[in-house]
């Protein structure tokens, strides 16, 4: 078997609009599955490294890691999926799969070198390229089930946007008789309200104005508050067992960490790349905890899509055509998505 | 029955000398104990406030929150204690026993008002004087109970230093097969160790030099090291499983936090006045926590009593006279103790 080469959407540098190309796709290996993209979901962080914010960007980059597709192929030694299958692949296409996180299945921590679904070097040293494209070919072992029950184009969005939320709601144990709050009502954030919810949790969403605040109701919210108002802060003070913060903009964390009940949990999924400030009695007082969390490991993305399927949602989403990428990158830049952007990847 | 005059060192104004006066107990109710003080700890947070570094203090001032003594009177419905107890007062003598904190037994964490043991308005409105004194009232339900096997003076450090450490330690489950260090080996650090020693774990101090190392592992500690050493951070990254932190300076968090573990706690039982920066991408990576925890309640500062007798230890400490009370201010300014100062209350 040798390289393919497959239609693709890339930033050929960066801040560069992403425009058509083709790509190379490794041989189907023992383990692979060869996968034909239906759609890929575009995430903020796509813009972020496409623009190379973080700095070290691989170019040409073709983003993506939000993918649902059918399994075309499949390797001699596959023994997880066939042909026809419906597949979603996230984050993570690899991980070492010896450390300690590898081993209790937290692939997103692991320390022997994961390796990301694009802008990454792969186990060979070759750039991995994202789902911004006709085909990608994956590890079966980092390639997860779409359950029936859920649209692949809604699915998508879930793969990072879905186990981002699912993740830390999960881990700081979101159910009934739990007060939680989302902080900020985009793409992850409306992700954030809808299991929230459909985890049996009270959901009250944190958003800087009211302006979807008839959306945050009708996803599942229960409460709905805007935090441009201070009294927001007097009348929820002490009132969350949980709070997940969806957005990048630095917050007066000592403000939010006030809303937490002892024994509470602020948990960070979207950060500013500036440091943000806080004063230490903020935790002290109510034993409080201000924490983070990254995606999710293979198995629990799994459970989550599994999940999302029993009760029936996906995302919410506009699907675009793959020449409207770079509106659409500009349309998220200024928060004007409900809620999530997904391609369709046959117009590529 | 009548309020009683006793002696007691106070601070007479924000920061003049200590200097020996008298205050007023109130009556023995029929839930009070009268305590005959033996002994007083000088915990760093005495000094603060005898010097009104928060603001609002009330002058005269009786510090201590470390009292160890024996019970000479009891009220008429007191069921728990008889004269003759060896008994401790920590740094709260009431709460409002209703608010969820205090149901739970988290009556540090009190939220209708919890009364401090000095330098707060019990529930009368009248001050409350500390343990730089010979004798206290204190409701039974406030007081704890000291086992034979600890002796007074080396236990008077637990009801504060000994329970700021045991909390967290406890909460964030030290045991065997964990990894935990110690940040500043000073009053509450050492009991860390101790503490942190006696549940199995495998204790690192953290300490700005290898000064007291040879205390450090006479203490228990497994390791020690440097902080000021550059090469401690990386020689110990990705190590523990919870670090507490019990030191008031300002620390460098991210790199402090590169020391966890995934899943890891650091934990500020001290904390600077100022607020403190982080990166969130500290958190993220690896799910960590940044926490906070205050002193304990009196159910588990029991719990840390007993826990401390059952393996033989109490607090290493100096004991001195109440005359020297200034100069030994002075000296827990310059971190020049070990690793407490008692006040032996028989010389007021």
């Amino acid at each position: 078997m040798t390289v393919t080469t497959v239609a693709a959407y890339a930033a050929p540098a960066p801040k560069a609009p992403l425009e058509r190309t083709t790509v190379p796709r490794r041989p189907v290996g023992e383990h692979d599955v060869l996968i034909d993209i239906k759609y890929a979901g575009i995430c903020h962080s796509d813009i972020h490294q496409a623009r190379d914010g973080w700095g070290k960007g691989i170019f040409p980059m073709v983003p993506g890691h939000e993918i649902a597709g059918i399994v075309a192929e499949v390797g001699s030694g596959v023994t997880k999926f066939t042909v026809g299958d419906r597949v979603g692949v996230g984050c993570l296409v690899d991980s070492c799969r010896e450390c300690d996180n590898c081993k209790a299945d937290l692939e997103q921590y692991c320390t022997g070198g994961g390796v990301p679904t694009y802008n990454g070097l792969d186990k060979q040293g070759e750039p991995t390229y994202g789902g911004y494209s006709t085909h990608v070919v994956v590890d079966e072992n980092y390639t997860l089930r779409i359950p029936e029950g859920i649209s692949l184009d809604e699915a998508a969005p879930l793969l990072c946007a879905g186990i981002t939320t699912y993740s830390p709601l999960a881990h700081w144990n979101a159910g009934p008789g739990k007060k939680v709050a989302i902080v900020g009502l985009g793409g992850l954030g409306h992700m954030g309200v809808k299991i929230a919810h459909a985890m049996g949790a009270e959901v009250t969403v944190l958003s800087q104005s009211l302006r979807k605040q008839e959306d945050g109701l009708k996803l599942g919210a229960d409460h709905y508050y805007a935090t441009s108002d201070p009294e927001t802060f007097k009348e929820l003070a002490g009132t969350f067992d949980l709070i997940v913060s969806t957005v990048s903009a630095p917050l007066p964390l000592d403000s939010y960490l006030s809303l937490l009940r002892t024994d509470g949990a602020f948990v960070n999924v979207g950060a500013p790349e500036e440091p943000v400030s806080l004063n230490l009695f903020s935790v002290i007082g109510g034993r409080k905890t201000l924490a983070g969390s990254g995606i999710g490991g293979i198995r629990e993305t799994q459970e989550m899509l599994d999940f999302c399927a029993q009760h029936g949602f996906g995302a919410e989403i506009e699907l675009i055509d793959a020449d409207g990428i770079n509106e659409a990158y500009e349309r998220v830049l200024n928060s004007d998505v409900r809620y999530r952007f997904v391609i369709d990847t046959s117009t590529i």
